[in-house]
């Protein structure tokens, strides 16, 4: 019997992703689908690319039959709504795998300084395992909950977090330049996103504020046991899917071979990362869940870059890897 | 002195292209620009590539005070809103240029069927000119309220109403098929224009009901003197700018030769009209005021492409070539 | 054990996309890769969106080789190249799909006039089947050899064919206005189709004379059992991939719900047929081996529109589709 | 009359460029056009978007008849090859703007060592004014040979050199992580600058050996008195225009308002560039010759980001200002 999974906040493009990867489990299927807007609506009336592949009815949450009903639910909603939707899920005991925010920082200060909100479930934040099975396949495998993490600081913690384990970096002036598919940005109306404004345009965005800044320090901090002096830079890129981070550290004596030799170690036997001797590109990793990296020597600096789909490695991929390590399948399943 | 240019509605893409295109204007300057939601703002915070170029303040709409400080108002207000303004304005004395579909078709009553409107100034309905100076260019001249042009029409009737006017093809079953680029549906926050909707695809939408199709004939009437058969399908296409219109006829015996022929002698004096031997691509029009189009022999059909910048030559740049004529200057005055 | 797929001309975008699909296919493997040019080097280098996911070391082409190792061959060649490829792979007793035209259509004479050059396999065109397995399943199972057809005429024959065989349409005047992303024109340096060529802009190109447009015919004919005067106007879209026909008929007195109601009979038992009731964007069926369909009543016209992914369902995913029918696997495996 | 401009190496987009440009030009206009490969063609069979604005044969190239025809020279030649000629062009009087790299370093060594060609006019490098009139207007002025600035070097130096003057930032670690849209890349027929490698997708090339790196550090030392150590990253984005800098460097107790301030300041006079309170995209500066840029405080660095359209302002809108100096005209002129 596959694993049934249910879909709150359906009408994302997350959620779309998960429903697309999905349809390629072998061992899981879609069950249920919520979204406050467009209850008794079809999802393939919401998500057009779902016709005739598969169809249920949306509706309204109710955390009690939505646990019934699924033996793990993927929340898509955003930061604060999530938690206390997690909350009642949890409670009813289904196992939850947590898109938003909530979950992923190590204390309930941190995150309540970075979202300006009270956490609607503290007691559950800053033990909440962080959903990244490259480093923390056990906690994930007994999880009720798993914070699924941020897109971009995937693609930061992946490449640091061993070098600073490993000792090979200084730690004191850490830039992470990344560049985002407008996916990223969410399915709402708003002008910002709208096809004429960031097509045929690049642009910076929350320069020295952006919420996972704390997320890539908190995390190299608990992977790699030292807090980095880290500043982030998002840019909104015309494209649909894929996140490029462009990384300059400091060596500690390192050289980019060394540090190729450090992830082939680290990384031997996650099968979604891949040391890569090219220059990767977002293409290369696109409606994928892997992560393409390779480091280059530049003077007194070292420079990484990274790649992957915000989408799948980046979101929705992850929490069927994720999924996958919960339910004792493969990694791969599904991928 | 310059021509004094406002522009009502200044947020838009049609705003913002008439203020990019009056920058190089040798004889003309926008002196003022209104918009309900923006008022106070500078136009630089609404549009931020004038910002260094250009610069007013947006103020609210007061017909009078508008209509002291300038010669001419470009409207760039929604079908039915702009009717009323354009009322006040020329009774203020003022010049118009209207981009709505207000003024341009020759009855009330088609008017009010594909809008479903009552009309705000029916007087001036099937008596305001038709902004299309390579026909009409002497009423333009001495018009107090000019219909700018659709986008798609101006792409369908230049190459067919000369064609009609000679004789040269059937009238029973004109097929246009256009594609737009995404500046077309405008800069108001909706989910169906976001960049991850419409990028790296292509759709057809208003298949048979959309209201350039009753423009297309009656203007092709009000040349060529006769009432086409015609059914018209836009394309969203996934770019900013640019119409393409593939446009299927059927030949009087007539030739893809024989049409050129006509085209260039129609269009001798017009210069934004250029019959091309090459396919054209919109991008070989983009950012100008320009119309290529060609004709190929296909067996019992011909087929006529045209290209034009949506943004220019079918709206801003043809308020300008309009603008140009009302105002005695040569047509290609800042084009 | 799975079935042993070869692939010949691998350094295109079909072969790519082959590999890619095979990935996920649960009872096929791609086990050689051959390439003229390339030989010695990895598939990663070629594609390196492959890297870590599979590699093989590409060969020179040894049809008695090839034929030992693999079960079935993509032969990924152009027209004229295919054909002999074909003949020794299916001499020796491999199965083989070719995506070029050499065995699509039914006569020689047709080939040689439409493709110019004298055909290196005659005796197998016209007695190849065509691979549609919608309508040929039958003996595409049993075939040593299948046309795997083009990506436009798989757009215009689902929808098409259908109606022709049942009467609903005339067909004297056929227009097939189809608009393709630009994978379409392969991986080969040429100026035409660099970034900066076709980016942000839209254009026809074959008009009247593109080699799909007999195929289309030819199809048709073949399955409905009357040959159309169709016309066909390819353009090229600012896409990786997608096509869209928009196909304007005559009905026979026939709506646009009989049309849909013909087609959810016909393509009642075919996974990847979908009649939609939206108007379908490439993007909806972007990856998939789907195709979305849909009629709309417009005068005396009918307006239809499909959607397929130029690289899935109109070549590599019909290709795999072909492998499940010749193996006796359900048609949906892998896909 | 007009000043008589001829263009060498007209076929890329640099040339269509400054043709494009010179179009609205009310005071020069382009009389003469070469290639080797195209002789004899009409420049609007290259370009077809100048059909109907502007024809003219395109002519071998014979320096003593350009020289004759032409009051200035672009040349649009490639490195190496362009020296020689802006050699025989300056020999024959004619003055000449030198897109390519071949006079912009200050010693022949840093250009053979960059560059790995030995230079074919050794006596004017080092001695050739670099064409950026916002520092060398003067010597521009009265200048045979102008060293038309890189792309990246011009969005680097801008915002960088009058800080450095100023002493504001430490010079020991700057990092200049750039963004460029494809025409960057040239018009030639190359398999990784097709549509569908670059669309979608972003990737770093040259990492820490783009030959503009040099270019950055000599012309800030020139400027600001002092050598930086500067790490360039260039990434090809998909667009078709525009190069975004993301700088990072590190304050001398500065703040990005003084930052601001300085740079408002050391561009008062300057038209063309603007130092902004928005997060400047490259759209806001597409098809201009104009520069934004603004800083924001960041922890323990400062963030510089500056927009210019890597064609316009990058190549020849710069080009046409620097025409514009060298004849006595406003900068503006045209622009």
């Amino acid at each position: 019997m596959p694993i049934r999974v249910g879909i709150i906040g359906a009408t994302g493009y997350t959620a779309l992703e998960v429903a697309r990867l999905l349809l390629a489990h072998p061992e899981a299927k879609v069950v249920a689908a919520t979204s406050r807007a467009e209850v008794g609506k079809s999802i393939s009336e919401i998500h057009p690319s779902l016709a005739g592949r598969w169809d249920v009815t949306i509706e309204s949450l109710d955390a009690a039959k939505i646990a019934e009903k699924c033996d793990v639910v993927m929340s898509c909603l955003p930061h604060g709504a999530s938690a206390e939707t997690c909350k009642q899920l949890v409670e009813q005991g289904t196992r939850v795998i947590d898109f938003s925010a909530d979950f992923r920082l190590s204390s309930r200060d941190l995150y309540e300084q970075w979202y300006g909100v009270v956490h609607p479930w503290p007691e559950r934040i800053g033990n909440t395992v962080y959903g990244l099975p490259e480093f923390f396949a056990d906690e994930i495998a007994n999880a009720d909950l798993v914070a699924n993490p941020g897109c971009y600081p995937t693609s930061a913690i992946l490449p640091l977090a061993p070098l600073v384990a490993a000792g090979l970096i200084e730690t004191d002036d850490v830039i992470v330049d990344s560049k985002s598919g407008v996916s990223g940005a969410g399915r709402s109306a708003k002008v910002g996103t709208l096809y004429c404004e960031v097509n045929e345009s690049i642009a910076a965005y929350g320069v020295g504020c952006h919420r996972h800044q704390p997320e890539m320090i908190d995390l190299v901090d608990r992977i790699g046991g030292t807090s980095l002096s880290l500043l982030f830079t998002p840019h909104l890129t015309p494209m649909d899917r894929g996140i490029l981070s462009t990384i300059y550290v400091k060596p500690k004596k390192s050289t980019a071979a060394e540090v190729m030799a450090c992830w082939e170690q680290q990384y031997a036997e996650c099968p979604f990362v891949t040391p890569v001797a090219h220059l990767p590109a977002t293409k290369h990793v696109s409606g994928t869940n892997h992560v393409q990296m390779t480091a280059r020597d530049g003077g007194n600096r070292l420079i990484l870059v990274s790649a992957i789909d915000n989408l799948a490695k980046g979101a929705s991929g992850a929490a069927i890897q994720n999924m996958n390590v919960m339910f004792g399948l493969p990694q791969t399943a599904g991928l």
